[in-house]
């Protein structure tokens, strides 16, 4: 592992996870009144229950808006989510200064253009292995694994093996 | 990229794209009361809303018929929606007459033969990488991405970015 | 073409085909209620359509059963249903012998070890590519496509083709 | 085929399965109200079936819970169903003292640590292809197809094959 990376992977204390295309595979499942439904992976949501009592910030920021996915993250005991951000650099700004993160503690998994402007205030940036070419470019990780399909998992794994909590 | 190509993505203004097999993989998941669900990609979603406001013209010509695909289409801005169309060539001439588009000016991606009387008139015909056969034949544009995976936003990138519009 | 595969298909006038892992990818997705959704292919339901007024003869068996599933096949013009077939041969036999439908006219698709009996009857016996291994034994026609994922269509393609009504 | 595995697979008389990731490919298809719809495989099902006659003992043992998969697994004739099973060890050894199961009897299926701790006591530790790595090192079949896609038919497969029961 690169030196770089490993240290910053070692300062990692809080998490901000997009939704379409990370914690899914980007598909939405059209029903009959137009809702759209999205596919999570069970391996991602145990690796999200487990950092929850080990005192990392956990926050997640979409584009979208869905109650089911809401309902489903809040069993999943994330308490910071943040749905319909067009603008999701101030939302995670505030976020940042409302629970004194620095940027050299932050670790943020996206996977597509509106994800930039916030993911370039991380120390750790992270995205899956079917991302958009932009966003691959800017990323210090590619996760091995697609969105949906426990790519969450993976980074959740990495930190906390650097830094022997998995 | 080959010149004719090049030539042609310069002059496109106006895209028109088909649902099954292009905006989606193909799938139809049949509820109990036999009704059809789609499944359609974010991506494509985020550059559909994307070219809305910069004046290009946008049609969605479907030989199906979905209440909810309209409104999801809908919901992307996309305004001109032809379901239930047997007949496509003949629904895109007349498009084509009313909004004074030429062929020259016409970006047309469909994945099967009902599309290849249609897209006959496009000066650049697209399909997936997982067109029917006969499509492919005819296509001067194959997108590396399947159908429902990100091909329509593929198609759109590729316009924009040569018009610098991306 | 095999000259054997290329005489059978010559004669075929009628088709059978089974649904899970033939007309979907034999996957079942469940509901709070149990009810079970399945996922068939835009392309094959095309191909379906198309034979129905060329006076080939066809029928599905199934072992399974789902209203939303009739509905979808009645729509396609699809008139002889078999649902609930827990042996196959017999009820493939019986329509056989009411619609005088000799073996050697017969193409039969199937993917698992309740079609072998029926298929045996059939001059053409096609499976998709990822059929359970016994099914691959006796086949003298593997589609180059799984199930659910355009098979059906590619069966039908290969008949028509070689008889000159594709 | 190693003599041990051999010697191993000839002795079962029990199986016990997990179900995300093994019966499912480990997606999660989130409702408006939050559910989640799970994701089967049909061939997994008739082997399912197949077995529950010949005496061999079934249980499946999941730390989710769904009134769906419950009332899919009742109607497939699985009897010993442990949902919400947060200890899966302690479920395991619970079932075959009741059982009488001895380790050297059982095969047991799971992909993910949660599996860890019961897998320990089977004499037959499985997994799907797509397995988490923690699960491959301690297997000693890893099935090459991956959850959801049949990986329970393949492991039922090969030991009622070897015992001559298939």
């Amino acid at each position: 592992m690169s030196t770089p990376l490993y240290a910053a992977l070692k300062k990692i204390s809080a998490f901000v996870f997009d939704i379409d295309g990370v914690m899914t595979d980007g598909s939405l499942l059209i029903t009959d009144e137009g809702k759209l439904l999205r596919t999570f992976h069970i391996r991602d949501g145990y690796a999200l229950r487990r950092i929850i009592p080990t005192g990392f910030h956990l926050a997640v920021i979409s584009g979208g808006r869905s109650d089911g996915v809401v309902k489903r993250l809040l069993d999943l005991g994330v308490s910071d989510i943040f749905m319909d951000a067009q603008d999701k650099e101030t939302v995670l700004l505030e976020w940042m200064r409302i629970n004194s993160i620095p940027a050299s503690n932050l670790a943020y998994m996206g996977d597509d253009l509106l994800d930039i402007p916030a993911m370039q205030h991380a120390a750790l940036k992270a995205c899956p292995a079917d991302a958009a070419q932009e966003v691959k470019t800017i990323a210090n990780y590619i996760s091995p694994l697609n969105g949906g399909k426990g790519c969450v998992r993976d980074l959740i794994e990495l930190v906390l093996k650097v830094q022997n909590q998995w």
